[in-house]
């Protein structure tokens, strides 16, 4: 059984074999950027995770881990043109430090690669698992279209918040620990119960994510605190002080949305409200729920308790990090 | 046996039967937009005349043709941002009548509904189908990043502008036809052939394509004439014009495509040259060249002479179109 810091090694090694320099270097170049700058490799690590859980070695199980890692990036790629982010990982974005039409086609390209990588199974279910892909990445889109259609509406609930970050970046890591299982064989109940408990996962490191956007420190964090409150962002925080704030409050907070002319004291402004009414505490609290949903999950599969080691690790590491 | 005619009939029902009208609308929304908005239905009816050309019904082929359909459309989507198109088939782009954000999105979206189509075919070699659409898709996103990269350079040669068109539309004209063949179980050695047909129809289609942007009527065209002029395209023709030109001509035109103050002016001073050094005859001779050599391949293609008449109309067709 490998553990969660081995995996992580065996995925770097691989990510290393693999070169992402063909011609034209104009297209290639910045995927081999975006691809080499780092990041947690988290949603590999869970297809992985996945495979080791129901017995399959992961190093049969690279292909379908840099499929997850391509598309996932590819996302950032866009994301990151259409939430104007000029800072990914503490280095410049694709759009940043080339341009929006070359971000655009090297996004496209890397969502090709993902296909590319699952193609390349050596599994007698590659259609089941490129269906299962299809399927979170539709949702992947959906989410991101409901982040974006969020900025523009004043009330957002709680639910509808928590349905938006379900689609954008649950499903994925979900999805992640799927395609493990899918390659490993295991059974639909034990899938269903992993599906779950990477959704459960995913969402908890979404409001941690969002905790980090105000709370974090930008040099740990690897992209700069405040951009969500800059940009209107519905975060979970956002949403949930609409909710609790007094009349006045909600007020000013309206009047800072509509403003862009002092983005740092918009932050400021909103972060002050955001302490009024502890809304660091009842995040923390949200997530604490979500973990113990999630381990309640993992805790009824039916697979080795050994093998379910990585998959706590990763959990806990997700709790407690910075960035 | 379907005519021309008929398969156009056939694929517009099945289009019309399709709903691009999900949650979320402003996602879908646009989807529905630009795949209703007409069009030459050509890589999708190619679909279906190879399927026909050896055997295979092609009522059983209109998912690969919507996947073909549908993967093209997104091209456009993304395409048109990177162009900066205002108009399409006559009607704002989808950046134009929403935004870029949007336009991304949505395209991102067709990519993954692309697929979707391929996995519910009804085939059992649907892998190889999804690997050749793969093939063909990362050399669309190449081509177009070679078109971008040939904008910047004062040198383009013939031949490279051949490979860059190569890439970013003949492939994927010969790879919708290569689809309906593997649906219907045709030879490696009639694929193959029916491959290259497919490329050389590509290539004297966009030639054609470079024609229409200069001399075709805008209103029968559905774009702007004289945009690839304005935006310093590299067409055929400008390759050619300034490989023809008098050392003066060239500095004329060198001068031109480095101002952008006077658009109108730029696109007559620049066509009166073409004009000057006959580049239409000289496109329309390598258009007629490559139609010859398209039919040699197809006569070459062990089917039924009857088959293969759908694909002789489209052949035709595209020679004297003017949109």
């Amino acid at each position: 059984m490998k553990s969660y810091h081995e995996l992580y090694q065996m995925f770097i090694s691989k990510l290393e074999e693999e070169h992402f320099n063909s011609a034209p270097t104009s297209l290639y170049g910045p995927i081999d950027y975006i691809m080499s700058i780092g990041g947690k490799r988290l949603r590999p690590l869970l297809v992985l995770m996945g495979a080791q859980l129901f017995g399959r070695a992961p190093e049969e199980s690279l292909d379908a881990a840099m499929g997850i890692e391509v598309f996932h990036n590819f996302t950032l790629v866009h994301d990151d043109i259409m939430d104007h982010s000029p800072i990914r990982r503490g280095k410049p974005t694709v759009h940043t430090r080339w341009n929006t039409s070359t971000a655009i086609l090297a996004g496209d390209t890397m969502m090709v690669m993902a296909y590319d990588y699952f193609l390349r199974l050596q599994s007698n279910n590659v259609m089941e698992i490129i269906r299962t892909f299809n399927t979170v990445a539709r949702e992947v889109c959906e989410g991101q279209q409901y982040d974006m259609d969020f900025e523009l509406r004043s009330e957002v609930t709680i639910e509808e918040y928590m349905e938006m970050i379900r689609l954008k970046t649950a499903v994925l890591m979900a999805a992640a620990l799927k395609v493990g299982a899918l390659l490993a064989g295991a059974s639909t109940t034990n899938m269903d119960l992993l599906y779950r408990f990477g959704e459960k996962l995913g969402l908890a490191f979404q409001l941690q994510d969002d905790l980090l956007d105000v709370y974090g420190d930008t040099e740990k964090f690897g992209k700069q605190t405040g951009n969500d409150i800059k940009t209107n962002k519905k975060t979970y925080l956002l949403v949930k002080c609409l909710q609790d704030a007094s009349p006045e409050d909600k007020e000013a907070i309206a009047q800072w949305l509509m403003r862009n002319d002092d983005p740092d004291g918009k932050i400021e402004a909103i972060t002050t409200i955001y302490n009024k009414y502890d809304i660091q505490g009842q995040v923390e609290a949200a997530i604490n729920q979500l973990n113990h949903e999630a381990a309640a999950l993992l805790a009824q599969i039916d697979a080795p308790e050994e093998n379910k080691q990585p998959l706590h690790e990763i959990s806990r590491s997700l709790m407690g990090r910075a960035s």
